[in-house]
């Protein structure tokens, strides 16, 4: 949205952990308020200074400190790019159990301090689950030395937890120690078109049950998300004809004849219900990236026309899609959508991680327009309290959210973390302006 | 070991979260201690009153409150029994995510509280990551209320993670909400003699490398405490001969003749490479539940002389089994070891969860005897501490283990558990004497 800009008068780079706990201690001492910054590829705005605050850039710190093979357990510097990481363990046959489409710029630390979610979360489960041991400086720089690589560790408050998610608002991430799975030898992706989002329920409850231990992403795109990415990137659509929803399915196995064989069980079980209307399987490396692309091109092609309001949601299941329906009924009926010039909408899309209930609800606009921002907020907030689900399923507060967390926790959860964010960072000099 | 001895003057049966609160706050205003129990099936002491505390007793908040089958969200009553929970998901084609040997008694709240390890962790991971809610009542009587049901929800710190692991000394879990995976439609089970623990390593590592995503358990038995199940059950041995090293394989996946083929590659693998000495797979679930006694069994039977020290410990693999033989050798040497009546010790054994890197290591002995502690304490904490391991890797610290926390945990991650402990319990009602 090019929403916030930020203003800095001075960017520091440390090098180490003891450079971050001494710049800390300093800016504690003399009440200079900071920003940690990653791969700065947040959306929410985190890692924006607001006013004038310094900001702690990680990119220094990007050395892979320790790799186990038996047990597959990585410790590596806060500032170390996704992808760098990845690449270094599929040389090992490890990955890395998060994936998302920023993995060339994030840094690791950055996903561990928003609890990152992505698109391998439906197989390996949270950063809550995967972090071993962090290791953080607290704003009087007290290194907080907690970079334990076991399993299992029942020896008092698991502390480390706070950190991920914490939005470095109670410290600054130094390192971690990662819990990473054996890479898979096989991968298969396969690409759906339904008719309505109760078959593409259907189609998940089957793949859950026949797919089962494989299936490793289960992703949502409706039509009009797809018509967009088109329109923009005028490559050829991966099924004849159209459809009002689509789905990506990704299944990762040890044993490619197995899997294959699952999954052609599946196709056949799903077609000859008529669950699916049609669906292409990938046959090579290349079709593999293209039908994925139909999938993580969507975030940039929303954008091809100005700017795009974005909404990562969790919403139980049942009625996950409703809410781009009544919003796109919503700015329709105020006529604010359409094809032409003139209307500040070129269309509200749905798509997003179906496996983990997680929607994103984007409005791609092309201006800025006072109209529309009144008719989504509080509007699309409202929605989500009434149905218990979360306004910000991974993409963390920051500054955008700061003041809608209302919506999604109560008086007594805010009260409790506003206890911590004291206890941590009384000075209240980390990341001010923002979180709770 | 019948080492602690409850003293109260006063068990309450609270039944509802409501009643949990008024009691709290009836006490944290007059000062009285309190300790949470669960199923009281724990092994460090954590659920025992020390002096005089009044024990609060979940079993009659025993309702399942919500179960969704599409997202496998189970919602229940901290006082549910493990295995009535995990009857009532089997039902409904779905398993709770956490096993373990005291699952008749045990309460889930209490798994929760003391962050429950047991023999689904390689598969399903921690409860860190499968707990997505949880509803606790403080000492001043506040209803944290965060039963969230979603996968995903990044609004704030995940303030529910102190409480996954917090022994009840920040206050009592009333209700979780869970997510469950589904259950597998087919499960084998193999058991292997092996000739040493480099054998052991080599046999994991194939397993991880062949079994993959359908490897559920890897669980580690020596010789010595196969010897002694024997000779307490006299049961028929499931392999002819005996082998210093025994490892109990679990698989579970969703299509029984993929998990099969894959079972029988494996083996045919590792006995043609030599990797194990003998090997048998059961044929049906009679047999399953045979072979899992002679590693389930342990526990119970070590018990049969007398008392049994008990270790759980985290070690890093390689190391892993020294450990016992280190142990074994101390006490031999001082003359502590025989068959005889006149020694304390009947045998030093070491058996666990091999996938997680968990080791027990257990003394079973004959009766209590000052010598035989002198020579375990501290130099199991200090062997431990050497190899930055865990002095408890899934019981917790309780009151057995307050005393060692130093040996696994720095200085300032005590300082920082405590500084939570002061934040919750200003007046230190809750179990008292025990933790950090």
């Amino acid at each position: 949205m090019r929403k916030y800009k930020g203003h800095t008068k001075l960017v520091i780079k440390p090098g180490s952990t003891d450079e971050v706990s001494k710049v800390l201690k300093y800016c504690n001492d003399n009440m200079l308020a900071v920003v940690p910054q990653g791969g700065n590829s947040g959306l929410v705005g985190g890692s924006i200074p607001v006013y004038d605050e310094i900001v702690i850039n990680m990119s220094r710190m990007n050395n892979i400190r320790d790799f186990d093979e038996v047990s597959g357990t990585l410790v590596a510097d806060a500032g170390c790019i996704l992808e760098v990481v990845d690449h270094f363990l599929a040389e090992k046959n490890h990955i890395f159990p998060l994936d998302l489409g920023a993995k060339g710029s994030c840094h690791i630390g950055g996903n561990v301090a928003t609890n990152a979610g992505g698109l391998r979360l439906l197989r390996y489960g949270s950063l809550h689950g995967n972090i071993l041991g962090i290791e953080a400086v607290l704003p009087d720089g007290t290194v907080m030395d907690d970079l334990s690589k076991l399993r299992k560790n029942n020896t008092g408050y698991d502390i480390k937890q706070l950190f991920i998610g914490g939005e470095g608002t109670i410290g600054i991430i130094t390192g971690v120690s990662v819990l990473c799975p054996q890479r898979s030898k096989a991968a298969n992706v396969a690409f759906f078109g339904l008719e309505s989002f109760e078959k593409v329920q259907e189609a998940f409850r089957a793949a859950k049950s026949q797919l089962s231990e494989i299936l490793s992403a289960f992703e949502l795109m409706d039509g009009q998300s797809q018509d967009l990415v088109h329109a923009v990137t005028d490559k050829k659509r991966p099924l004849e004809g159209q459809h009002p929803f689509y789905c990506l399915i990704e299944t990762s196995g040890s044993n490619p004849d197995h899997d294959s064989e699952k999954l052609e069980k599946f196709l056949e079980h799903v077609m000859s219900e008529e669950i699916v209307s049609d669906g292409v399987l990938a046959q090579d490396e290349t079709q593999v990236q293209s039908l994925w692309s139909w999938r993580e091109g969507i975030p940039e092609c929303l954008g091809h026309w100005g700017g795009v309001y974005k909404y990562d949601l969790s919403i139980p299941l049942p009625e996950l899609y409703k809410l781009v329906e009544d919003t796109r009924e919503r700015l329709t009926s105020a006529g604010l959508v359409g094809d032409d010039e003139k209307y500040p909408i070129v269309g509200v899309v749905g798509y997003g991680h179906m496996g983990d209930s997680n929607l994103h609800l984007n409005v791609a606009t092309r201006r800025f327009d006072k109209e529309v921002e009144k008719k989504l907020e509080p509007f699309v907030y409202e929605w989500i309290a009434k149905r218990n689900g979360s306004i910000s399923a991974e993409h963390g507060l920051g500054l955008a959210k700061k003041a809608f967390i209302g919506y999604s926790r109560s008086e007594t959860m805010i009260r409790l973390m506003k206890q911590i964010k004291d206890l941590y960072d009384p000075n209240g000099i980390m990341n001010p302006y923002k979180y709770i």
